[in-house]
């Protein structure tokens, strides 16, 4: 199976990584994701990391570009269900993930999205007024 | 990685199969789900099928199993994302897949979810009335 399902859910995308992610997967995964924010105008990536058990430099940086590529398309991304095992392993490591919002759970990580979203809607209302009263 | 992650999502849980089903793996599934269902108390469980692009009989029996199991705990199913080249060698093969719902996305298959279990709680409603009236 060579791709990882991205599925719609209202706003949000979900992906849940299964597999270890090799060079053409991530790259696959990459691609699709960025086209479905376009597609279904979605505000928030939900990726859930739930049953990796092991994760390296490579992992590492394919999280951190989809966060940024996310960003950059106008979504925020969240990070779940990451093991305390490999929480450990990063730090230890010295990947931090940068830039990248991470959550407990499926749920914690769609409160945390909603949170965001309003928080940048309600920041761009701002700028709004501010543009109105000049 | 060794088992398939369920996600809570509120009342429903959310099983993504990407990989080829082998027993050991098939077996961890169902135990786990219907542990997860009594542990959340769950209504509903969607399984997602999208990135299944090949089906044999083992496959389509898990997958009732995991049906008929749900049920028994309380909890209806759907499948969803089945490929077109999937329900085709269902059909081919003379699979049925009975007693499973489907639905073409994740988000068809949560409304599915809701008016099934909208359906079945008025009908427990109408039997409580029965039993007041008797």
């Amino acid at each position: 199976m060579e791709r990882i399902p991205i599925l719609k859910m209202g706003d949000f995308l979900l992906v849940t990584i299964q597999v270890d992610l090799y060079d053409q997967l991530a790259e696959n995964l990459e691609t699709d994701l960025v086209n479905s924010v376009k597609k279904y105008e979605s505000k928030g990536v939900l990726i859930d990391i739930s049953s990796v058990s092991i994760i390296d430099s490579f992992m590492g940086r394919i999280l951190g570009n989809i966060g940024m590529m996310s960003k950059i398309m106008g979504a925020e991304s969240v990070i779940v269900g990451m093991q305390p095992a490999v929480a450990i392993t990063l730090v230890e490591l010295g990947l931090t993930l940068t830039g990248v919002s991470t959550a407990l759970n499926v749920e914690k990580g769609m409160d945390l999205l909603r949170s965001k979203i309003e928080l940048s809607d309600n920041q761009s209302d701002y700028d709004d007024y501010d543009d109105d009263t000049e």
